[in-house]
């Protein structure tokens, strides 16, 4: 432990200033070693006041909240109250709690606030987020919101959306600090302090540039902090782990700041100047709402909200749904093609299921692997070949416990060798088939340039329910019925 | 953007740091503006080299990478060729890139390690990653390499070690800087020259303490950076936003610093005592860890790791596979009730699976989005009445419209309208009752204290088999049948 403190003096100040700063956060000391989710009470009482109409409570109780806190309790109630409280608080709506408001309701709160409180608003954010704000506006909404900002504001929004959704480009935050390789920590001190209201709020790290202001060096906040007057940048820097461009994906910048435990990064031009610079908190959002994607893709959901209502959930969900009644329909019509075999006997419809299910959830299984593991960059062309061995191999060893089981279970429960030889050797193919299609078909998806989250359960389970269906009505016609 | 650079200027010495600034991140600039994947000839002259027990080329190959590609590079190869890569290496293994190998990985590493070498490591890292990399070692060895580490090592070890895994007491870095608040930035810089050696590697706060050694403020580097000399801390610190206890869920510890941005934030004793801290790319991976666990338990496997072998991966999805079997034995034994039906009318058979295959999904949709919005804290007690009712609407919704949709299917089929009013009524049912399972399943796990991610899916998949062959079955026993 570096602990810069001297032995514990008498100091009169020390409660004072104590105080003080725990009455500041008053919002933040009632969390503080606590659950940080939200109070009910809390909530219901903002709910009453939006009910009542009640202003003067409202701005009571909302705009001492942390903006994180303020679009917490916003995300909970319904439309309606979020309409009212937004209607009413106006022009004290805080800017950074729109940064922190769900797309769906900052939208919301962007329709009903005038033009010029959003435009100054975005003047307060960095340029990360005032572009977060703007970027779901349609084309009038923006030209007035745009007008209202300051125009150095207007100019870097607008660079940041040229650049696509999704992409560092809109992470760019374009307030931060450079300086040539041959200044000194003093020199570099001196100049931050003598500049100290355009720095950005916050820095962790200053880049050194060359003379065509390419970034050539990295200090860290605290090596400044540290290092003698005398030393020169150059001295201290590290070489930048990573220049960003803007047209790069932001899973893929995500990737690098994780990969290498990265604060913040540089972002540069064509020419390979310093432009920018995106940091590590837009990065921890942009982690999270990948992994939503994922999570709901694999489930089949195109989007959800807590603050959806019943119309977008329906919307979110009936797409894949429908997809799945078409995979339901194929493999329903290749039982039909069975109908003789079933009418014989009955027992073939009472086991089918299982297979199919079994298969199912043996590829639901591989698909989950294989997805995260293209996320985190550990499937890659050099192991591609050597992981799809493995989870045939696990198809079939699984494939042979559990066909060993069923034929056992069938055994027990119809006395008939070849129902269960049929129902075993179904069992063997169809896991091996999950196992197969499990992580072929994200790869295929992959390699076609498609997300392989979004579709591949749904691919999957329908090649299941084929193989499982036809595996064992097929081998029963076969081994049972001789036909 | 605030720009400390002077207008460019001659300086013949830039071209020749840059030069060398490359040249030290060689391993770096090849990866710059590229995608992060690594290249699979690189790997595989990696596995030569290994196969050639040429150690020399190893070293060449792999001690200039960063720990990080280091770490990938060895996630990459088979169990045999990393092995053969440990024992070579042997003293020269990089202790950062045993902090970044998968927990198997370094499992392995550190048993063909030599404990003197490992204890040596442990003295080169952050208390946070040297506990990490011990944290999985047995009673025994885990003695002999502690006693092999330098003592102030071991005993900050140890401490972080008595916390339980997954709470923020693995975290914690015993390395951070704290000053009293009288101090100046002027003063705290002089300081901080003064014990440069032994602050922490990197910093991005410093936090200020009372007499007590309670802190009470946070201040931003950037800010001791741009602020005058004369400004005492207590001017421009804040309150901190978040005091950790180690006892606390990584998971909780993860939401504040998502919630409020944070960069680092201080750990504190039962007397509220400054005694770490915990940095935001420790929160970057335990983030990363939730959601690799949430999607992988939505799924049915335990664990998962490209480094598995084939009977790891078996031994990971026998578990769920299992229980599924038993949900799908269950689901075969309701239908063999209705054999009698089956017989009468074969159509049943061909399209009972897919009523239960239309609410399985709707039910897994529900259980991903709930999941999901609770391990964000979206969904809470303030709004989950409203949830449950969104999710029975839309079920119900998607219910009536599939219901339609199967009803003119079965009927362009079968021209029975009975059969289309019983495949109508039965989708609605198990489109509802998938939703509700969906909702409420996760909840009830929730509050019984268990991981709603961990056995939703196959509890509901389980509900919305059993109602989809119950419904239609029964149904078709009463309508059509009339028995």
């Amino acid at each position: 432990m570096a602990d810069l403190r001297e032995p514990p003096t008498e100091d009169n100040q020390a409660d004072a200033a104590r105080e003080t700063a725990t009455e500041t956060s008053r919002s933040a000391s009632t969390e503080l070693l606590a659950p940080f989710d939200l109070d009910p009470h809390f909530v219901a009482t903002v709910v009453g006041a939006a009910g009542d109409h009640d202003r003067p409570l409202l701005r009571r109780l909302l705009l001492p909240l942390h903006p994180a806190d303020f679009a917490a309790v916003l995300a909970q109630v319904r439309e309606e109250t979020f309409k009212t409280v937004v209607r009413l608080l106006g022009p004290d709506f805080p800017p950074e709690a729109l940064a922190e408001l769900s797309d769906e309701l900052r939208e919301e709160a962007l329709e009903l606030l005038p033009s010029d409180v959003v435009g100054r608003a975005l003047g307060d954010l960095d340029t990360d987020d005032a572009t977060a704000i703007v970027a779901d506006l349609d084309e009038d909404d923006l030209e007035e919101v745009l007008a209202a900002a300051p125009n150095d504001v207007r100019l870097a929004i607008e660079t940041n959306l040229a650049f696509d959704e999704e992409t560092a480009g809109r992470l760019v935050q374009r307030e931060f600090v450079a300086a040539p390789e041959f200044w000194t920590v003093g020199q570099s001190i001196d100049h931050m302090r003598d500049v100290a209201d355009d720095l950005p709020d916050l820095f962790y790290e200053v880049y050194v540039v060359d003379p065509s202001f390419r970034p050539i060096g990295v200090v860290a906040a605290s090596d400044l902090l540290r290092g003698r007057r005398a030393v020169a940048l150059r001295e201290i820097m590290e070489a930048p782990r990573i220049l960003i461009r803007p047209e790069m994906d932001q899973e893929e910048v995500a990737f690098a700041f994780q990969k290498y435990s990265l604060i913040s990064a540089p972002v540069v031009d064509e020419a390979g100047r310093l432009t920018g610079m995106i940091t590590v908190d837009d990065i921890v959002h942009v982690i999270q709402e990948e992994n939503k994607e994922d999570i709901l893709a694999l489930a089949g959901v195109n989007d959800a909200n807590m603050a959806d209502t019943v119309f977008n959930t329906v919307a979110s969900r009936a797409p894949w749904l429908f997809v799945n009644l078409l995979t339901a329909l194929a493999a329903s019509f290749l039982i039909s093609r069975f109908s003789g075999v079933l009418e014989q006997l009955v027992a073939l419809a009472v086991l089918m299921p299982i297979v199919a299910s079994m298969g199912g959830n043996t590829g639901t299984q591989t698909v989950a692997v294989v997805v995260r593991a293209m996320a985190s960059r550990e499937l890659t062309a050099s192991n591609a070949v050597r992981i799809v061995g493995r989870e045939i191999g696990a198809g079939l060893i699984n494939g042979g416990m559990f066909a060993t089981i069923l034929a056992i279970v069938a055994w027990v429960a119809y006395h008939n060798p070849l129902i269960s030889l049929t129902i075993g050797l179904a069992t063997i193919l169809n896991l091996t088939a999950g196992a197969l299609a499990g992580i072929l078909i994200p790869l295929a998806l992959k390699r076609a340039g498609a997300d392989p989250a979004v579709s591949s359960t749904v691919f999957v389970t329908f090649v299941t329910d084929m193989v499982g269906f036809c595996a064992f009505l097929g081998l029963a016609s076969i081994i049972i019925l001789g036909s």
